[in-house]
């Protein structure tokens, strides 16, 4: 899997010169990827923007590590045939046009499959977008070639796998505009002919660069060994599996060929090697951020203090919680005794914390501070959820750096969920997530995001 | 119900000089609302910015149609008690004190009670935030007099009801400051010791400013009669009912002193009474705001024909399509003729439809406008769901008046879901929902407010 992610030399098989081509941005990322390690291939051409093609990858000379094929799908058994001539080991297949098209197409599929495999080929693919090494730069992948999303990859923690194509580009243009968070590779797999999300699994176990894995995945090709990988490991893994019902199932079987399981066995065997699985792709990213983020904690079951502006959003939360399997914490009578000490007379503390009238009174800085430390200090609380009506105030919400340290001192997640004036909002947005406290768009994700956190791995 | 939406004069028991005071806020509320029918009353001041103030409200010598108390909770009973012989018939107590802090509290809520009951006085509240009558540009709330959140408060046709106060007002601002739509009235009903949910549902039916009624609530008082009210209507009411578990029920106790009910017995009623019921607030909004905006189709299993650029996420949507109880449509031989016209050579359309290797080869707008055209034109799809990845194209993604005729021809309702380009986004939604076409943040609840928009009534 090393040449996958980290090769030393690369060739592209179907590199083309017309700018307006998803084979010219593959072109270009490699060739910004790897520099003079990366050899274009077009039997047409003598060079693209300077840099000299080859008529095959049997002219190339130097050693080539990895081959990104995107030509028609009937030309790429020959192709591969070629690698294998070549001594290249690791072979991605981005061209559409195999088992997703029928009959033909999967006659195509396995006859590349053979190669590969009598060659000791690895074969990622096909139908694919191919793979981002985002700490290294690398982009083996036909991504529009344009610097704006690419300022957007941030190198981090998190390594996400989509088995569909525009989905992780379109999702990764989307989420990095509005929440940055670090990713340490991006791959996106299609068919998964040979290489599958076992294999990337394992791989991203012993990756030192990845402590979270984040999936979508439309069919899981060998499920025990999948499901032993993940109860083996302390690195969260996420998973949105998709072809959840009979409609689900026959569109991913058109989508990426995938034969999609019984859920209600996969639903067991997700809970039981602890996988935490998400019901949608906001979730999946809002989880997977989360967990890069925030300390998590362990537990069958975690007691949760929610902190509010509303009480609405306290009786919806505390729903949540229930649905969750968590539990609303009893605060102790010191932690009662130090809110009290914010709150007007007429009100008692209880559990969710409603600091309105608390903050009509003594504002609201020093309201979510006292009633933050008071929180995180009790130890019948294992966890969070704070809401915060942003207002333009100068000085901050409250004392982010202290609450910060507390977070870290008793390693308790703490989410926070924001509404209110939309500049304040993004400010203090990127004030607390500056300091790994997870914030969520939505009311009810961050009870699912904090059930993550709190989830016994 | 007139004389809290439409009162010609009003009193506030409780006006405030402090303009870092609710009491003050509420006083400059309901002095632009009615201008010289408002009367303030303050035993200590002689007038408030030029208004002058009454000792009581027995010293105005005016017909009042309504007063508003704001005022310590255990001096309400007695400033009823002044309305009762003033001959004011609505009352709207925004104190809070009363059955949510304990039996002292509860004690004084009765009294109020039976004040009012004797002198035939509909009581409101206590412990809320009044209401809003948006067509009249009426604000009989605490909410802060800045015009910063009243610019984007825009006459429409959703009834909005909140039990929790601050959830209505942060919620206000925070909706519409992302995509506005237009409100009829906005009502907060806190423990509603007289006028509650029924009497509003009732008075939204016959109110011809009102098409949707949307509430959140932490109980429902009258249970029967709210059922009925439901059942005997074609206008769509969609509630957020919270309390429905052990913790929630907890939490709305002393939020509201909220008794709700058997959750299961409840869900059970919705269905019944063809109430849309929602399980998050922005799925409420959404939900509403979709309602006021597209055709509604009532059947008992929409088929919905599903446009995409990611064969991922349509594959995601079918899951939700079934999880709904609605269909994937089966695209007629036409339709599939239509839409082959735009496709690749290698690639037969099937629902969800893939659009992305199309728009590889004739561009956005010639793909979306054919396809859109030929769903819309199919009479075996009911409702269409369209992902957009958006694009900074001047022209637009699509011709935009062209769908949203044939959507008002077939009054077959169009959800958008959409990624991509910040601005473009942003742009394409302005340009959308102008056109009556909603659009959702979120994938998966696009889904939901389709069956909602498809539910039969």
């Amino acid at each position: 899997m090393k040449a996958f992610f980290e090769p030393e030399s690369a060739a592209l098989i179907g590199a083309s010169a017309n700018k307006l081509r998803p084979g010219y941005y593959l072109f270009r990322n490699m060739a910004n990827s790897l520099g003079d390690k990366f050899y274009p291939i077009n039997p047409r051409l003598e060079n693209i923007e300077g840099i000299p093609c080859s008529k095959s990858i049997l002219d190339v000379q130097a050693k080539i590590d990895l081959a990104v094929i995107f030509i028609p799908a009937p030309s790429v058994p020959e192709a591969i045939e070629q690698c294998a001539q070549k001594g290249v080991k690791a072979v991605i297949i981005e061209s559409a046009g195999f088992d997703e098209v029928g009959p033909e197409g999967k006659a195509l599929g396995k006859r590349c499959l053979e190669i590969a495999q009598q060659a000791g080929i690895r074969l990622w693919g096909p139908n694919c977008m191919g793979l981002l090494n985002v700490h290294k730069s690398y982009i083996f992948s036909f991504m529009s070639s344009s610097s704006a999303w690419r300022e957007q990859l941030i190198p981090g923690s998190v390594a996400l796998v989509v088995q569909s194509g525009m989905l992780s580009a379109g999702f990764l243009v989307h989420i990095m505009s509005k929440k940055p968070f670090g990713l340490s590779k991006v791959c996106s797999i299609g068919n998964k002919l040979d290489v599958d999300e076992s294999d990337l699994l394992q791989y991203f176990l012993a990756d030192p660069e990845t402590q979270v894995i984040a999936m979508y995945l439309e069919s899981i090709a060998r499920g025990h060994k999948f499901f032993q990988l993940a109860k083996s490991t302390n690195k969260p893994v996420v998973v949105l599996k998709s072809g959840r019902s009979p409609f689900g199932r026959q569109a991913a079987m058109s989508h990426t060929a995938s034969l999609a399981q019984d859920d209600k066995v996969l639903d067991g065997a997700f809970c039981q090697s602890h996988i935490i699985r998400v019901r949608g792709m906001y979730e999946l990213m809002d989880v997977a951020r989360s967990l890069s983020l925030s300390p998590a904690k362990m537990m069958s079951t975690a007691r949760v203090a929610v902190l509010t502006f509303s009480g609405g959003a306290g009786v919806v939360s505390s729903d949540d919680i229930y649905d969750q399997g968590m539990e609303l914490a009893r605060l102790s009578p010191e932690t009662i005794k130090r809110i009290k000490a914010v709150f007007p007379e007429w009100m008692d503390p209880s559990n969710p914390v409603d600091l309105y009238p608390a903050m009509e009174k003594f504002g609201p800085i020093r309201v979510f501070s006292e009633s933050l430390n008071a929180v995180l200090d009790d130890p019948g609380v294992d966890a969070v959820f704070l809401h915060i009506f942003a207002l333009p105030i100068k000085e901050g919400m409250f004392n982010y750096d202290a609450t910060a340290e507390m977070i870290q001192k008793y390693k308790k997640p703490l989410v926070v969920w924001m509404i209110g004036h939309a500049e304040s909002i993004i400010k203090t947005t990127q004030e607390l997530e500056k300091r790994r406290i997870p914030v969520v768009d939505e009311l009810e994700r961050g009870v699912r995001v904090l059930a993550a956190l709190t989830m016994r791995r």
